[in-house]
C-alpha cells in the first residue's frame, strides 16, 4: 500500500509539528493520499522516534515515517510548507522562527486566531507577545478570505466550534438580517475535540451517554465567532454559546438560534445562502422534507471536510434556526487546514479532500 | 424473586392499559417494587396474552401477569386505580368511560395537557371532543400543582420535555425576572422518547451516532411549555423550542438560554430556586465548581426520578443560562405518574420512587 | 429523600474500605436503601473529606458522608461490619487486623479468591503473605458455597468475569457432561470493569466503539474459573480465556464453548441446570424462541443482581453453547458482595438486591 | 466535487442492481471516487427515480444519478461490469441472464458462494436452481483465488464473516497445524451487517448497548468457512460459529480459538502468515507489546478495505488465537467486491481502495 511506487519527485515536502495529537494524526491521512504533497517530518517530543502508526493506528502500512523531535534547522531544510499542531501557548514560541526562513505555515492553534493582542488577555488570559504579527495573520475560513489565503505566507486556522458556526452565521450578518442581539450558538460535540490527553472527565466510564455542557459561558471559541460577525455587521457583535460534550467521538453540530428583525421568507434565506456561497466547494446545503436526513447531522460527516449547513424558520418567533455541522478533525480542524494549504500553494482548493463521508457508521 | 410471600392484603389495585409500551413498562417496574400498590392488570391489544417478561424482559422473575386486551369491565372491577399510557388520540376514547366508574386516572398521553381545546387543533390538527374535560383535568406537575393533585381524581400527565423544561423556568418567569421574548429551549434527548415503533430513522445503523434536529420548530412539547409560562407570567409567553436526538436511549438534557432585563446575580438565582423548590424531594440542585459532574447531566439519573436543575450567569449577555435533566421514562414520565399516583391516592410521595440513578453506566 | 426519619435505630453498621471506586460506589447505591444496614464509614485516601456525590454522583441527595481516611480503630468502632474494595496487593495489608477485631469481612479485591498461594505466584507474581488465611476463606458464589457463606466471618468476592462464567459452567462439569479438555470462554465486558483510573487506552475517543481483546491469553480471572472447575469435577480442569472490551459501561457476557463427549439432549440441560440453582433467588434461565431477547444479555440486567444463564445445543459439533450475563458491578462484584453479606448477618439473601435492571437503557 | 469536468472518457461503465442497501451505498462511496471506473446504473425498486443522496446521505454533491428500476436491457447496454447486490435468492432470477449477455459480475449475495447445490439445502432452505453455474464460480477471496479471478467472468462475494474469518484461518489450516475438530469463531458485529430493513431488534432503544448472540448455532456464514477450510485442509472440517450483535455500526472481530497438536513457536506462526500472505496488498499484521492498539480492532478499520490479522499463542492450552477485524462493508462486502472487480477488469487491484480507515471515529 506505500506509495513509494508513485513517482512523486516533484511532490511538495510537508513538515507536522505536534503531529501525534488528533489534527495532527488527521493531518497526515489526509497528505498521505494528497497527490501533490508528501511528508516529510511530523514531529511529536512525546513520541520522538516511535513509528507513526503505533500512534495512529489506522495508517498502519502506509507510512514507515517515525516522529522526531521538532527541529527549526529539520523543517527548514527538509520541508516547504509546515503546519503547526502544538498546544495553545506553544505555537508562538516557534512560528515567528519558522515563517523568518520562509516557510508557508498554516497554524493550527488558536495563538493567531484573534486579530486584537488584548483579546488574548480577555479570553485566554495571556499576554500575546506578538501582536504585530496577529495584524497580518490570515484568518483561515476559505470560504471569506480565499483571495486573502491564496496571496499568505502565514494563516491561522480556526477553532472547531467557530468555523461550524461561522461558516452558518457569515451569510446572514453580512446580509443585515439578523437581531444582533440575541444569536445563540448551542453545540453538540464529540470526544475527538478535546484532545488526545486522558483525564477522570474523558475516561469511557465517565465520558460514555453524556450530555455534558462544559464552558458553558465564555468558551473561548466564542471570541472568533465574535471577531468575523463584528467584522462582517460593521459593528460589535455578542453572542451567547453554549457547547455540549455528547456520546460520540467525531463530529459537531451547532444549533444556532437567530432572530429576524422583520418576518423572513424561506427564499430569502435560500438566496443569502446560494449567493454566499457560490463558489464553495465544501459547503453543502441540507434541508430536505423527506428521508430521514433532513437537516445537517455530523453522522454523515466522518472523514469528510464538507460543513452541510441547513436552516428552518419559525414564524411564531420570528426565528431563523441555522444549522450547521462538520467533522470536528476534517473541516473542524485538519480538513480545513490542507484546503489553506492547497491555496496557499496554488494546488486546487479541493486537491486531497474530494472523498464523502461514511454512511452508515 | 416474585413478591407472592409478601403481604400485600391490602394494596391498592393497579391497571396499566397500554403496558407494552416504554411508558407502560416503566411503570411497571417501578409498581412493581412500590410498597403500597400491585398491578393487577396490563393491557396490550398487540401483545395480548403474552408474558409481561417477553416485551420487558427485565421483568422476568418479578411477575408472571400476561398482557390482556383492553376492557373497561375488567379494569372497573379489578382496580383501584389506571394509568393510561395509550397512543396520542388514543386516550381521549377510554379515558372519560373510565373516569364515569370513579376510578382515578393517569393519562400518560398528550390527550389532556393542554387547558384549551383550540391548541389542540393548531398543535395536533386535532379536534377535541372533551373540551369540558380539559378545563377541570390537572396538568401533572407535582412541584407546581401538588395540591390540585392531591384533590384530583384525574390528572394529565405532561410530556418529558415540557416537565424537564417547566422545572428549570417556571421559578425564574414566576419571579418576573427573565425577558419573555427570548426563551430558547434547545434539548437532546434518548431514543427511548420515541417509543417502540421501528422505523428507518430510528433503525440503529441510521440513529446510532446522530445528532438529528428533529421537529426543530414547533414540537408539540413546545405548547405545553407556553401553557404553564403564560399561567406564571400572567400573560402570553411564547417559547422557541428545538429538539436533537442523540446517541444515547435514556435522557433529556434541555439547555435553556434566557436572558435577563438587569444584572442578575447568582445568590438571586440561588434563592429563586429555592424557595420555588422547597418541598420538592425530586428537584435536585446541580452546580459545582470541582469534579466532572457541575451541571445537570441524564448519565447519572437512569432509573431515577429527578430533576436536576442547574444554571450558569453570563454576564456579557445577560444571559440566564438553565440546565435540567430528567430520565425522560422517569420524571419524563412513569416515575413523574407514580409520584402523581402517590398524591392522588393519600400516599407518600416519594414511595416507590426513592432510589438513585445508576452510575457509571 | 435522606432517610434520616427512618427508624434505623437497630440496622447494622456498615465500613466501606476504598469507597471512592466503582465498586464502592455501587454497594453505596445498594446499602443507602438496605433495607436492614447503614453505612457508616466510607473510606477514600484520594477523595478524604470530600463528600460522596462528588465522586458518585448519583447518590446526590442520599447521603452527606464524607469519605475519611481508612482508620482501623474508627472501622473497629463505627462498624459491625466491613468491605474491603481496595486494590489488588492491597487487602492483605488490611484484612488481618480487621479480622482480629472480630469484625466480619467480604474483601471485594483479588487477594484472597485463590486457595493456592503458589498460584498467586503465577497468576498474579505475587509472594502471597497468608497461605493460612487463603486456606479458611470461604470464595463468595453463594448458589455454590451458600451453607459456608453463612457460617463464615470473612468471604472473598470473585472476579466478574470469573463468577459470571462459573455460573454457567458449574452445574455442567459437576454433572460430568463436558469434555474438560476444550472448555473456551470468550468474555465480552464494558469500561467499569476496569476500574476508575483515566489512561489512553480508557480514553473515549480511544476506547469507543472498541472490540479490543486485552489479556487474551493468561487473564488472571482463568485462576478463579479453573479453582472451581477443577472442584467441582475432582481433577484438573484448564479453562482457554479471552476477555474483549466492548462499547458499553456495565455488562458482561460470557460466551463459553464447551463440547460434550456424547449427544446432549435438551431437556437433560434444562434439568442440569434447574437442580442446580433451585433455590438461586439471582439466577435466571433465558432461553426463549419468540422475541428478541432469546438469550443472556447485559442490555436488560444494568443495576440488577442477577446472573441470566442460556444456552443452545450445536448437534453438528456435540458442542454445548452456555451464555451468561451480569451487570459487572452487581452480580460481578457489588451486588454479590451485598448477597453474600445478607448471608453473613442472617438476613434475608435478597434484601436491598430485589429489585429488576432497566429496560430500555 | 462533482467530476463531470474529469476526462473519464474512457472509464469503465459499472452497474449496481439493489444500489440502495448499504453494500449498494459502499460500492457507491467507492466507485464515485474510482480513477478507472463510472458508475452509470444504480437500480432499485423500492427508491426507483429517487436521488440517491436521499438513502446515502453521505454522498450528497457526489452524483446526480437517480436509482432507476432493474432492468437487463438498460444494463447490458450501459454497464460493462455489474454487481448484484440483491437479498439472498433474488441474485439466482438475474445472474444468469445477464452473464449471458457478456457482462462480467460480482455477486454480493449469498447466492453463488456454496460449491454444492445441496449445501444450500441445508444452509439455506433453497433448492438451488443452477447447480452448474455453482460450479464455475468463483469464491471471491482475492488472497486465495486471485488467479482465479482474474480470469473470471462471475466472482461470488463472501459473506463478511465468512472472509474474515477464512482470511485468519487459511494459512494455518493449509500448513497443517491446527487440530481440526475444535476451530470456535466467536465473532462480533455491528449493526450495518443486518442491512436497512428496521425491526424492534434493530430499534435503537432495543439495539444499543447489546452483546446479542444471533443464530449462534447454524450460522449460514459456517458453511463458506468449512467449505474453504475443507479444501485447504484436503478433507472434511467443520467450524463452531458464534456471533454476537454488539453497540457499534460498522466493523467484524472474529476470535478464533484453535488448538494446535504440538506446541507452537510464535516464529513459526509469524512464518505461517508471511508465506500465505506475501503479495496481500489489503491483509496486515497486527500484534504489538507496545501502544493500544496491539491486536486487530474494527475500530480504526472504518471505511477501509484491510483485513487485519493478529494471534496470541496460550502454551497452557495449545492454543493458538486467531484475531481478524474488518469494516464488515469494506474487506467484508463492497471492497472486497471491488478488489475482485479490479482483478477482472485487468486493473490494479488497489485501485479505488488504497486508503486508510479513520482514527479515532
Amino acid at each position: 500500500m506505500k506509495r513509494e511506487s508513485r513517482e512523486m519527485a516533484d511532490a511538495l515536502r510537508i513538515g507536522i509539528v505536534g503531529a501525534s495529537g488528533y489534527v495532527g494524526g488527521e493531518l497526515l491521512r489526509i497528505l498521505i493520499n494528497h497527490p501533490n504533497v508528501k511528508v516529510t517530518l511530523a514531529t511529536s517530543k512525546q513520541y520522538k522516534d516511535e513509528v507513526i502508526y503505533r500512534v495512529h493506528p489506522n495508517l498502519r502500512s502506509f507510512t514507515d515515517l517515525k516522529f522526531s523531535e521538532p527541529n527549526i534547522d529539520a523543517l527548514t531544510s527538509n520541508c516547504d510548507f509546515v503546519f503547526t499542531a502544538v498546544p495553545h501557548g506553544s505555537a508562538v514560541k516557534i512560528v515567528p522562527q519558522l515563517l523568518k526562513t520562509g516557510l508557508k505555515i498554516v497554524d493550527m492553534s488558536a495563538d493567531y486566531r484573534l486579530k486584537d493582542a488584548k483579546a488574548y488577555e480577555h479570553w485566554y488570559k495571556f499576554t500575546h507577545p506578538q501582536a504585530d504579527l496577529l495584524e497580518t495573520t490570515v484568518f483561515g475560513v476559505p470560504e471569506i478570505y480565499g483571495v486573502q489565503i491564496k496571496a499568505s505566507k502565514f494563516v491561522a486556522n480556526p477553532g472547531c466550534m467557530a468555523i461550524t458556526s461561522i461558516l452558518a452565521l457569515a451569510p446572514f450578518v453580512k446580509a443585515g438580517l439578523l437581531d444582533l442581539e440575541h444569536i445563540i450558538v448551542d453545540s453538540k460535540i464529540g470526544s475527538s475535540g478535546g484532545g488526545t490527553k486522558p483525564t477522570l472527565a474523558t475516561h469511557h466510564a465517565e465520558r460514555y451517554g453524556v450530555v455534558r455542557p462544559y464552558k458553558p459561558v465564555d468558551h473561548r471559541h466564542t471570541a472568533e465567532i465574535e471577531q468575523e460577525m463584528s467584522r462582517l455587521a460593521g459593528r460589535e457583535v455578542k453572542v451567547s454559546m453554549t457547547p455540549h460534550a455528547i456520546n460520540m467521538v467525531r463530529g459537531i453540530l451547532c444549533t444556532i438560534h437567530t432572530f429576524t428583525n422583520s418576518k423572513l421568507d424561506t427564499p430569502v434565506v435560500w438566496k443569502t445562502l446560494r449567493e454566499f456561497y457560490r463558489d464553495a466547494p465544501f459547503v453543502r446545503f441540507v434541508k430536505d422534507k423527506k428521508g430521514i436526513s433532513r437537516y445537517p447531522d455530523p453522522k454523515i460527516l466522518s472523514g469528510s471536510n464538507f460543513c452541510d449547513i441547513g436552516f428552518e424558520t419559525d414564524e411564531r418567533m420570528n426565528r431563523l434556526l441555522l444549522l450547521s455541522a462538520t467533522d470536528n478533525l476534517m473541516k473542524g480542524a485538519a480538513g480545513n487546514g490542507v484546503q489553506c494549504m492547497n491555496l496557499m500553494l496554488g494546488l486546487d482548493e479541493r486537491a486531497g479532500l474530494s472523498f464523502p463521508g461514511l454512511h452508515p457508521v
